[in-house]
């Protein structure tokens, strides 16, 4: 059984298979059920994702606060408080239970769950072990807990025990929890007077979600907040999914510290990219150190920094750095209608205002069309004719007087190559800066294009700000260039994205190729490859290697370098065995017979002095064309198998020039990868050098996916480096591999 | 004459040079009145900046207004009325200048400058053409003037003449002119209620810089405000100078859309350096759109960016891209004693929000020491055992009711490991973050460390920011955490710099060096030089070069291959001849006379099918070992010769990992920039190699700045490459090189 009836995924799904009694590499291979209903990818993984149905958690009609208080001085006493207040704004019925108070704040007090006067919605645990009351709840039929509790695996090893055992019981029971180690943030109050598309917030420390709560003091609107603490049942991923299938959702906010599951992320995250609402995501673990303070904080692990990127840009989640990114960007894409074009136009009172802020955009990626010559005369009618307006627009101060202001925005709004409109003013000057924000406001009302404001004023108190921009639904109003430019980029960006989105889930492997048995033959457990096995490997999922074999003797080379065909390359291979450079025990250009006894000798006394285990001296086909690169599978804690394309050679390890994908992706990421690479440019032919076989480099990076998936956890490793990638047509050619079985 | 009695620099002092009758060239090797006097260096460009008094130009007793008007409606009238309010302000005494009015706003008018009443400081220029003004200043020897006038350089080609010719008019004067094209920001209010060090501002654009005059309302101290417009006289230089030695000024904020010369810029920042005064500036050019708009506004280059950003670099300067950075970390250097550790210890009421901060800090190169044992148990004394207190310190929310937030705080404070203490507060919960942030401003007083808050809400008019944080000139104060760790980070390093600065103008050649008469024989002007020639010129620099011969015949090579010894390498040398790789006109590996017979008809043959010009054929000695990298020299419009390290090969091409240096500079500038490649490990010995001779490389380095200098703009492009660097002790070698004489 996968699922319950609630969809619950759990961290380790293979463990749930074997739970079922199943072994788990069978599980892939012959549970033809599983693989027919497309419940599973060739790894074992999930491909769908079951949404919660978490009205009733948001709106409950009736509540029961379990260890409710309203003795003096005690936490409980103040959380209480602020539920009653809370139920009593939204109209949700409340229920104190404690086993000995008879009333709480004058409300009747029941002793227990069982004795509770109605069905409720949602159980709310005050209690330190929440564990015992889940079973009262479920036979209560409680849907819906949230466990405030701490102390579990933030804590440590014996936390981590105890939030097992509570998961445990949540699973068995059927109801959904939130928590432990969580608030009660998603019984704030949210605004219903605020207009338009709203902001969802998914934060894993409530402090951290504050300053986006606050945003509504600012006019925008906020519909949820899902403080997911330790997610021992409910995560992250199930309130994505869930609030982007909400009409009202605009985007979806996330504070994250560790993901629970990678793929379950992933499959929320394809779910807002189908459905088009955008999820923007502070993620922390850029470093050692805040990872470590992070999994500190939630018990979570966070990932390989690299890995999250690069999963989070395959499926449209926009990573940004600071809350007030968080906040800015979020508040854009929440409320900004598709862009009608992707041109940015910047207005402006001064042309140095003008310049900087088109500096800044365009080294961000942020494309500023040159206007028209029609469109420039136009302006000119109404902005002297030293100024320029090409774009950026200096209008070398807002006209105020009449109605020559309005009439310039609207003409550049106009302009079919403009899809947005972006108006820095660095400092209020009140005379100008009142009726320019007025005309920019009223321009925005009558526009289905984008309009914004940076007010750069470090004060924040003028009204100009405070009434007229941030009272506008249609103006985006920013307090710094940088942040405006972000969350534009990033509108931009996702649009594109999103209108371009394929799942690839839909195309994800569901069984085994014929490469798998070959491939299956060949795996031995816990040990390295030799080079040779670990080219057959390649060899098995149709990836080119040289011509060679594996000798055991000077003779034996010999002979097999005539059907090789000189000049040979002849290495030492075994398993246990890397750096064969650095140890001598590779030779190339030999060019005769007797060349290729003397080398077979060498290899072989090198191999013997410095103690390793070979299974034969390799004789292959000597390849010194094309561009090296590198092709490798590393597993990842949250994501597991991921593949890795990068220059290859030497550079690998002293440049570190990589890109990485999480499977399933398509054809389009493996070429998106190459994009990646600092040295592209290797790629396209250097010095007046022809350009690479790219397409054949695409293939093996496809193939190499394929594999990772088939073998899933049992390749821990595979390293092919050099990939020789040679001219257009010519293919690519794996001379050196290492894999590592688990 | 170098220098007017005010110091004046011009903008091309190779103009000036020979205004007085001498050759360019003929100033560097025959002057020696100018050499020993140590005012120009071997390049000849000046040692020396003299810093203009400026004292009664910001501070002036009397004011001429030129063109002062109380007629409504026009421009200057509400200029005339600005400036009256000023003097009245600061008790300067203001005398309206204009043909025919008897008085303005009152005052009794004079008719020019002739008829003023008294000496004046200062005469604001406010007609169109200000040139026929500035003689009659001189003659009343009014000692500075504004010009407010637009129309000169930013229009174009007639109006750079007219600023040239206003710029001659000014230097014949000898008075100091602000302008072309500025306005009355020097002129604003500076309120002198506030404590503490100040900002002084220098903008290009007066919009940029009102932010800036706005943080007095946020409690940071301004004292000065130079527009410089159009710097047809005065320059960025001329005021950073000045600002560096005025004691209020605690560090200068810049906004610098182009310089006007390179030089005089790092010998201001150089005396910013000496004076320990940090400069922080935004310079537009991060792109060519940005760099093109920003010449359109102010008529200036804005050179290239890689440049710009290691001459700032290298002079301390430290560059941010937003105007709310440069306010952010500009306040903080101004007002931050020196740190007494590199320490920062992150305190916060929440683990999400230490561990995030922790997470960016981190990433941004911020050192975050884990606090010993014996301090984590202090601390535990007052916060429970369970939150982790090892740096980010989480309080689990700060204590409220009792003496024991502060104790905690002042617990940080005391660490010696501990130069900074931020603690970031992402939203607002008064009950306790009003005692939070009082708490903390009381320590900032009791400590001589840094205290830096974050207040995170997006609001900003809650009482704990407004009043509390703003109100402590003790506490920094952010609203994001980027900008807190930008400010903090340029602060420390900063600090560093500074502490060990030594002026590399002390140590700059001023006479040439005995190579400098061996190169000028084989300078061959307007010409790129052939293989041989250019390896000459490094030759007689003391760089290494490989034993090779130039030829001329078959025979000749066969002859030349014994002494340089095989194997040998053969190449085809002639002017204007690159990419000879490509035309197969480098022959690798010849081990036999018959071998190097063959190349040489072989390269001659394709000479000729390609009609390329030789010189000969080069015979050399084959390496084939080390790290190939590659040293050059061009030139910058704005900082003339500069000197770039990188990655050699093809792979220069590819990466474009490089850095680069404007001179001159010293050993460890030419180590640092090793430090900056991204393929630096390279130098360290890759798959256990063994590292190569850093030192000769940096010799190279040091030598080529050399011949830069020495060869100044003769030397248009130099282009080693690949250099090979051998293992430890055993040197580098060029086995290219391309230069081109001007």
């Amino acid at each position: 059984m996968l699922g319950s009836t609630h969809g619950t995924l759990t961290t380790d799904f293979r463990a749930r298979v074997v739970a079922c009694g199943e072994e788990p590499h069978a599980s892939v291979v012959s549970l033809p059920t599983a693989t027919r209903q497309g419940g599973l990818d060739v790894s074992g993984r999930p491909l769908h994702l079951a949404v919660p149905d978490l009205d009733r958690f948001f709106r409950p009609r009736s509540v029961a606060v379990v260890g409710a208080s309203d003795t003096e001085g005690r936490p409980n006493t103040g959380i209480t408080r602020q539920l009653i207040a809370w139920a009593e704004r939204v109209g949700a019925r409340l229920h104190p239970v404690h086993p000995t108070r008879k009333t709480v704040f004058g409300r009747p007090c029941v002793p227990s769950v069982a004795g509770l006067p109605e069905p409720v919605d949602l159980a709310v645990l005050l209690v330190a072990d929440p564990l015992p009351v889940i079973e009262e709840l479920a036979e209560a039929k409680v849907p819906f807990a949230v466990a405030f509790a701490s102390g579990f695996a933030e804590t440590g090893e014996a936390g981590a025990l105890a939030q097992a055992r509570l998961a445990a019981a949540v699973e068995r029971s059927g109801l959904r929890l939130l928590g432990p180690n969580t608030n009660l943030n998603a019984f704030e109050e949210f605004r219903d007077d605020l207009e338009g598309p709203a902001i969802a917030l998914i934060t894993q420390s409530g402090h951290q979600g504050r300053p986006l709560h606050s945003l509504q003091e600012l006019g925008i609107r906020l519909s949820h907040w899902a403080p997911t603490g330790n997610e021992a049942d409910l995560e992250t991923a199930d309130f994505i999914a869930y609030f982007a299938q909400r009409p009202e959702v605009g985007a979806i906010a996330c504070y994250v510290e560790g993901l629970k599951d990678g793929r379950s992320f992933l499959l929320a995250a394809d779910r807002a990219a189908r459905a088009g609402v955008p999820v923007v995501a502070v993620k922390v673990g850029r470093t050692e150190a805040g990872a470590e303070a992070a999994a500190s904080h939630t018990g979570k692990l966070t990932g390989a920094d690299q890995v999250v990127d690069a999963a989070m840009r395959q499926f449209g989640v926009v990573r940004v750095d600071g809350l007030d990114e968080l906040q800015d960007t979020a508040a854009l894409l929440a409320r900004a209608r598709p862009p009608r074009a992707e041109g940015v136009a910047v207005y402006s009172i001064s042309g140095g205002t003008g310049a900087h802020f088109a500096d800044l955009a365009t080294a961000a990626g942020l494309t500023l069309p040159a206007l028209s010559a029609a469109k420039q005369d136009e302006l000119h009618t109404w902005i002297p004719g030293y100024l320029n307006v090409a774009n950026p627009i200096d209008n070398g101060g807002h006209p105020v007087g009449d109605h020559r202001g309005r009439k310039i925005i609207d003409a550049i709004l106009a302009d079919p190559s403009v899809g947005v409109l972006i108006c820095p003013i660095t400092g209020p000057f009140p005379p100008m800066s009142d009726r320019l924000a007025q005309d920019l406001v009223d321009a925005a009302e009558a526009t289905d294009k984008l309009v914004c404001v940076v007010w750069g004023s470090p004060v924040g108190t003028e009204d100009a700000y405070r009434t007229t921009l941030l009272g506008s639904s249609r103006v985006a109003t920013f307090r710094t260039f940088s942040n405006c430019i972000t969350a534009v980029k990033a509108h931009l960006d996702h649009h594109r994205f999103a209108t371009g989105y394929r799942s690839p889930f839909d195309e994800a492997p569901r069984t085994p190729s014929p490469s798998f048995r070959k491939a299956q033959g060949l795996i031995r457990p816990g040990r390295q490859l030799s080079e040779h096995a670990a080219k057959q490997l390649l060899r098995a999922y149709g990836i080119r290697v040289p011509r060679e074999q594996l000798v055991t003797s000077a003779a034996g080379a010999v002979r097999a370098a005539g059907p090789v065909g000189y000049p040979v390359v002849m290495k030492a291979s075994g398993p246990h065995l890397a750096h064969k450079t650095e140890l001598g025990l590779v030779k190339v250009g030999l060019t005769s017979a007797s060349q290729v006894r003397d080398a077979y000798r060498e290899l072989t006394d090198i191999a013997r002095f410095e103690s390793v285990d070979l299974d034969g001296i390799l004789v292959c086909q000597m390849i010194d064309r094309g561009v090296e690169m590198m092709v490798g599978v590393t597993h990842d804690a949250l994501f597991g198998p991921t593949v890795t394309v990068g220059l290859g050679g030497v550079l690998v390890e002293v440049l570190h020039d990589t890109a990485v994908r999480v499977p399933p992706f398509g054809e389009k990421d493996a070429r998106d990868m190459l994009g990646e690479l600092r040295g592209r440019a290797l790629l396209q032919g250097v010095r007046g050098g022809a350009p690479v076989d790219v397409d054949a480099l695409v293939e093996v990076v496809l193939r190499v996916q394929r594999m990772a998936l088939e073998l899933g956890d049992d390749l821990t490793e595979l390293d092919i480096n050099p990939l020789v990638v040679l001219g257009r047509g010519q293919g690519a050619v794996a001379l050196d591999a290492l894999a590592v079985c688990r």
